[in-house]
């Protein structure tokens, strides 16, 4: 087989198609296999001017052969990063599952679209089934309520913000904010940064979101968020959304949420838990009392491709109201939404979305689900508790090491600073600060240089550069915990 | 092996994942085959009751064995509507193509996110070389401008217009719509339900947004639009945005660009061209005159995943001005966009978007591409259209049909009425008319619980249920659009 036009809808294409998308198929096994190895390098790293030369990744007007197909999958993927790798913590979204995957190639083969029943039954039911599931597991009786798979935890977190103005004014449908006071949203200021994206995209302004103090540890003080929701209703703002995190980025904190709730209620607010990251902790009995008080909130964004490892995009927006939803969205399309159709109409769930088409997001999850039970996944997250925990220990007393807050994680994100000896004893603190400040950036270019291992790093307010270690990977195991403190020690010791 | 537990990343997993995957690939690729096989049904039609019932959807907390994994997943093809089959010609996203479908299995098992290059160096490269690749294409000269790859034509079109209304008030970010007057979108009675989807959320108000007359065959009438946009400015509106349609979605009209975009710089207003459906014109010499103005727009909606036959989700917003975006959606994440990395920030384009993480949509388009070439597109579409006129050819003097409108369909929407014997000499035409709309509504089940060929019917404004035909399928030939009406007649003909 030589080109494209030779497989399938071609006459006679069967063969050839089974031939190609086996050969591609056999280039992503040897792929998987090692990926999971660790000899195997997590990247094989070059900046963006080599990497732009080292193969010709040029469009052209004329066919390539299938032969040439098959060496732009291998160079690829030679320079993708490896995220099944089990040293790949660079993210909240690591390793790969290999039904998760399975359940993608199959999605991909589906080829369809989640506006309607009518051209994704068995997808539309399969939602209907799982976000029921996950309601039950928030706490709503009988897993009612309603939700939607979106593109992802910022629009999730977008949504949520879209329902509450909707809620308290649903003339904005219509009229847009000038129909509106002017509102204010309140978060924590170690919230994701997607809550103020939202509110620039919907008109309500990035000052709207008035960011509310943590604690030493990352959690919003419920004091402050009182005081400040009645300093904007002073001012003249109606105070109409707040959102609390189960699971902030970077420290992994979970906002307490039965106060938050207690606020929400007096001040007759929405309350919405963006739970993106921490979440998928209410699958375990052990950490789930972290998001006590879930059950009390309006929406809730549950990201399934973080902390349960389903293959990207996987994000969901649960919401106690059932029919907000529908109504702060349709838009009614006939040409996609008939109403004189065979079949029951409330499994046409498109409407319900921003989105005119829609991904399939659910089959990788739903099967995921299947292939491990709930208490598989609760045992792949108590694991990587686990993990995180040991890290803590390891380095918490170790010498070399500050964490950048006391106590243990709650998630497993473990955040510390790694000090070099030279600047161990540094006596001038502004000069040690100014050093430090340094030493994880170029830790982690060497990582990826030698293409070791990721993890990643960031300053946050007046704390300099410091390493974020989050696991979500199920492939890692207490050795890469291990090798990734050696590694920090061998590449950031001479700095 | 029984256990999804046996697999990777566990001790000694590779061959039982192998073996595992390569089942799944099996059911796939016979799946694939049956596909395009026109003795195979379109669907297997159940209704959502009984779909419920008809296999074990619910989750559990124990685990499945692997061989309940595959009966899963061949209980989900059954069900599935094939998209890929010749004969399926329900939406604008129809067909299934190979290189698209294998890029798509490696992009799952790569399983990044697009927010950096850091994590998805080959991908952003790939976003950039073909978003170059369609800015050359549009007319902009070196290809010129920005853009990215959104989660569907949808939020491209909302990505624009908060573009446009950033760009003549960029203070709406910060302060929201207060700091800003009335603002007013202008698009075709015609155009897409996303505009007025995007102008609610944005909080600008769906009654902002003033729709056009269209001429009989569809198009925007130019003059309408410059005497609504004078309306407007009386009344005290700012008019900010224009959205012309290349290729509507019922007609497939396309607004006379140059005309719109003589009017947009007259009053200073973006001009957004939303060619979702018929951005890809612009691939064949035949057929791209259509869009003739395009180069003058500020910004282009164009998704590869319809009249390109990309697997979905691939949509493009492209942006003439550069840095725009960037402007307008950054936030600045700092455990994301540190700005002390060690390569070219410029490749960490995630801060554009509203997304945080952003699912990989290129690499299918990219791959595609070169499997075809520019030419291998052109001649794709080119037939798609031939396919069409035949249709129109076939019908417009036929006994029993009637066109929704006059004249060669621009696009390869065939939009028409088929009226069964019993109505078709009706004298009473209110009658008629009440009858006629309960034809297409009717045959439309008919033809999905026999599972031989899905095609979309609606009504517009105050024309009754007719069929809109549409051609984005590689696979369908002359003989499937034979079918087609042979089909329609044989369910239509006792109604």
């Amino acid at each position: 087989f030589y080109f494209v036009f030779y497989l399938l809808p071609a006459m006679d294409g069967d063969t050839k198609t089974m031939t190609f998308l086996q050969e591609v198929v056999d280039i992503l096994l040897a792929y998987i296999v090692e990926s999971f190895d660790r000899e195997t390098k997590v990247v094989d790293f070059h900046y963006p001017n080599e990497l732009l030369q080292m193969n010709n990744w040029e469009l052209q007007d004329e066919p390539a052969t299938l032969d040439d197909i098959l060496i732009s999958c291998r160079a690829t993927l030679k320079y993708a990063i490896k995220t099944a790798h089990p040293r790949y913590f660079n993210q909240l979204s690591t390793g790969l599952d290999m039904v998760g995957l399975a359940a993608d190639w199959l999605t991909s083969t589906a080829n369809t679209n989640m506006f309607t029943y009518e051209v994704a039954p068995v997808f539309v039911l399969l939602e209907y089934v799982t976000l029921k599931k996950m309601r039950e597991i928030i706490g709503w009786s009988d897993g009612r309520g309603d939700g939607i798979f979106s593109p992802g935890g910022a629009i999730s977190n977008m949504y949520a913000m879209l329902l509450a103005r909707f809620k308290m004014f649903p003339e904005v449908k219509e009229k847009g904010m000038s129909s509106v006071p002017r509102l204010a949203a309140f978060t924590s200021e170690h919230s994701h940064f997607s809550i103020k994206k939202g509110a620039a995209a919907l008109g309500i302004g990035t000052e709207s979101v008035i960011c509310i103090k943590a604690d030493e540890s990352g959690k919003l003080i419920p004091a402050d968020l009182e005081r400040r929701i009645l300093e904007a209703k002073q001012k003249g703002f109606v105070p109409f959304f707040v959102s609390a995190t189960a699971g902030t980025t970077v420290y992994g904190a979970f906002d307490p949420l039965i106060a938050i709730s207690d606020i929400c209620k007096k001040y007759n607010v929405w309350m919405h838990v963006d739970g993106a990251w921490g979440g998928s902790l209410l699958m375990s009995r052990r950490h789930r009392w972290k998001l006590d008080g879930v059950e009390r909130a309006n929406s809730v964004t549950w990201n399934p491709h973080k902390m349960m490892s389903v293959p990207l995009q996987c994000s969901a927006l649960l919401v106690r109201e059932e029919g907000l939803m529908q109504n702060c969205n349709q838009m009614h399309a006939c040409y996609l939404f008939q109403q004189d159709k065979h079949y029951d109409l409330s499994y046409d769930t498109g409407d319900k979305a921003l989105q005119c088409g829609r991904h399939v997001d659910i089959f990788k999850l739903w099967l995921m689900w299947r292939a491990k039970g709930t208490i598989g996944f609760e045992a792949q997250i108590d694991k990587c508790l686990e993990l995180s925990e040991y890290l803590y220990n390891k380095i918490k007393d170790r010498e070399g090491y500050e964490m950048v807050f006391d106590g243990k994680p709650q998630h497993t994100n473990v955040c510390f600073w790694y000090l070099p000896p030279g600047i161990r004893y540094m006596e001038d603190k502004e000069e040690r600060k100014k050093h430090l400040h340094k030493v994880a950036p170029v830790i982690k270019a060497r990582m990826m240089e030698y293409g070791t291992t990721m993890v990643s790093y960031q300053p946050q307010g007046d704390k300099v550069n410091f390493f974020r270690m989050v696991i979500s990977n199920p492939a890692a195991t207490f050795e890469d915990i291990d090798f990734l403190i050696e590694e920090i020690e061998r590449l950031g010791q001479d700095l």
